[in-house]
């Protein structure tokens, strides 16, 4: 596998000088990621794409690379894997779609792929495959244009390339965790979901490891790998074609079988994996556990909750019960100190609503000492805190306080309930560039501090 | 209540020249929305304020105003409302707080509050109330600066003051919809949600009405209200304090009881309410029905979904089904119109995949096609159309898109899976102009659009 995400050296069979075609989009995104190793674009008909040196044939190539990426139309398929199989190529990428995803041509088409490349030993990604992404190394072989992700802890395996292309883009955009590795499956006639977890398991610079998948090739793989990593390093799994009619979507799309949901719901906790349900919270929790997981471990899942509305302390509440959580209960020591930056004749109790602390003594000081005294408390392992981000409010130093709260090394999550969004854009770049994970309900923050909390506690 | 919403004159009592004030900011608040009426501040200590004469004394007013704001201490309020109340004035806003969500004092002073404003025929909002907004006469009586809503259809009721701040601030700086009025409810000494309710129901200007709650105070006549609404105008309900570790936060908060849930929940389907479990949902419902107000309505809950990306496909049938929507089943027609834009050998169905069409005919061609087919078939109530803004379908000209699809009055969404922020929100705010409703997650944008399909079905 290290050959795929490693490789020393790279061929692009397919390489085009119009910069419209994946042949050439490949090769100017190793160039603008800085893959570190060589490339060797393949064309009969060029000299130079891009400043490279372009090859009439694989045979020509001065070495055999580790991989080979083929962007070629699924005709050419069959031939140019066998010369590239027969000059030593033994890992090789294949973009081509309309194989087992398309009509009955390509059904065949695939099974004769499997065939040959069984027989002269080649591992392959795809059919309908644009590859992977490491970004240690600035490996990337996807076929559209693609800004240079961050570099952080989170690895993704997707189905399609729409994954790569899509949500990647969105996370470099709209996001400020990194990642490690992305593989993008395709029709999986050769390499499968099981190999990705098995390989990102065993990757130190991969914290967490997030799944998208239609349907698993082979279940008893799936979950014999998912099982041993599982246990080490957080396994998040979105898996769509729950229902009946997704089943059938799903069919059409990537040709996978999605099975009973029931069964593999129970194989999901069986195994440790963390089940999600859409998008946005495979990233909600990807990144949480990504931040935190150096952190040590916590004894339970006793959340205090800091929050500067009341509706957020009630909603926050609701989402505690939900989620099996529980609500901290705040000893009288800290009651006492949270107490004091209130005018007289207040109770408070967990969850703390704040606001008319913030009235006495100001958003900076009360946040900054409520939260610390929540922290402090032995009965509480994580902590939700949340803004409105409004007069009075705006006037805090955020980085300072979230400096301030990190010390204590228990995760917390920061909430935002409405507020201006142009501040609250730049108050979160500034919360995420500390590695604290930002979200914007109440109902999310406690799903994501619950998450890390069973993670930490051997719960999940 | 036409006087609390379309008051003609607006004292302010306890109006205030230090600009970090409640007394100066509503008036500045009220100035800077072009407030239509009159406005009296009343302040013994001061001339003018903002340009506008102040007055020493509630007795020295030169006529009896509407409305009066009361923005004194707790401890003043029950003088101030007596000598308004003999002056005439018999409408109230009590922004004090520590009233029943006080102490036992301030318990106690809620018990005279009440007793005293019977006697005199006093109408209140709150206490703990910021009060009220009008956008289409610029009535505001906000005490944060608060810049002005943008009109709409919708209308909010809240519990307390952070919404009107701070989901507010939120909707003005990130959202497109509109908003008409807004009741925040405070302590509900008086006034409470089912007034409003029957208020709003009423007013042509508003077209949805959403609510968050933390309890009813009069559980028959909430009932009775929301019943004669619900089945003319969509009414949005997002209660908290829906579990117990919930309940018993809400209690802190307002001071309400909140009941079992389950109880609620059975009326809410009685009334024909529609309830939603958190802040996202009530205003990606809110923006949909509004929207589409004034469309036809339809014949069943059958959706047609096209999208890019085959997980958009397969999500959206999930969700689909998990909302107990029907999938669309497109005629033999509809099927051949959609697959003269792939290559030869494709086959489609609902949800349509239709990247292949885009890379044959371009993605202005691919979407406008197949969309319009879709729109076209009678066996479609209701579209999701699923976009990642990736280079190629960046070059769409997507207003022209979105104009184009909306000439079938069926109602439809646009849901953005992932792709580069700083498109998605330009893109977004072209479509939304257009009154069409964006959503960033297909379950979302299913969600949205069986509602309104729901609504206009009579099926709520």
């Amino acid at each position: 596998m290290n050959r795929f995400f490693e490789p020393q050296s790279i061929a692009v069979i397919g390489a085009s000088k119009n910069r419209s075609k994946g042949g050439y989009r490949i090769l100017e995104n190793l160039i603008e990621w800085g893959y570190t190793g060589r490339i060797y674009p393949v064309n009969p008909q060029a000299d130079e794409i891009l400043g490279l040196k372009v090859f009439p044939s694989v045979s020509s190539l001065p070495e055999i690379p580790d991989l080979a990426v083929l962007v070629v139309p699924r005709e050419m398929v069959l031939d140019v894997v066998e010369e590239a199989g027969k000059f030593g190529i033994d890992r090789m990428i294949i973009v081509a779609n309309r194989f087992s995803d398309g009509d009955a041509e390509g059904q065949k088409l695939e099974e004769s792929l499997v065939e040959l490349t069984e027989s002269m030993g080649i591992r392959v990604l795809g059919p309908n495959s644009i590859g992977v992404v490491n970004t240690k190394i600035g490996l990337v072989t996807s076929i559209l244009p693609l800004e240079a992700y961050k570099k952080g802890g989170v690895s993704f395996i997707g189905q399609t390339g729409m994954f790569l292309g899509g949500f990647a883009r969105w996370i470099t955009s709209s996001q400020y965790f990194g990642i490690d590795k992305v593989a993008i499956l395709g029709n999986k006639c050769d390499l499968d979901e099981a190999d990705m977890i098995e390989y990102f398991g065993s990757e130190k610079s991969c914290n967490v490891i997030a799944l998208y998948l239609e349907g698993v090739k082979d279940g008893r793989k799936f979950l014999k790998k998912a099982a041993n990593v599982a246990g080490k390093k957080p396994l998040l799994i979105l898996k769509s074609g729950r229902t009946r009619i997704g089943a059938r979507a799903t069919a059409s799309h990537t040709g996978s079988m999605s099975g009973e949901d029931r069964v593999f719901d129970a194989a999901m906790k069986q195994v440790h994996a963390i089940r999600v349900y859409d998008f946005d919270e495979l990233f909600d929790l990807a990144k949480a556990l990504s931040y935190f997981a150096d952190w040590p471990s916590v004894k339970g899942e006793r959340v205090g909750v800091v929050s500067v509305s009341g509706a957020g302390c009630v909603l926050s509440a609701d989402a505690i019960s939900d989620c099996g959580l529980m609500l901290s209960d705040l000893s009288e020591d800290t009651i006492k100190r949270v107490i004091s930056t209130y005018p007289p004749g207040w109770m408070v109790q967990n969850p703390i609503d704040m606001w008319s602390a913030i009235e006495e003594v100001g958003a900076d000081e009360a946040y900054l000492k409520i939260t610390q005294a929540v922290m402090e408390d032995p009965e509480v392992d994580g902590v939700s805190i949340i803004f409105m981000v409004i007069p009075t409010v705006t006037e805090m130093d955020i980085r300072r306080f979230v400096q301030a709260i990190k010390v204590y090394e228990k995760p917390f999550a920061i909430c935002f309930m409405g507020g201006d969004m142009r501040v609250v854009d730049d108050w979160e770049r500034i919360i995420e560039e500390e590695k604290v994970p930002v979200y914007h309900s109440p109902e999310r923050a406690i799903r994501a501090i619950g998450t890390v909390l069973r993670w930490k506690n051997g719960k999940v």
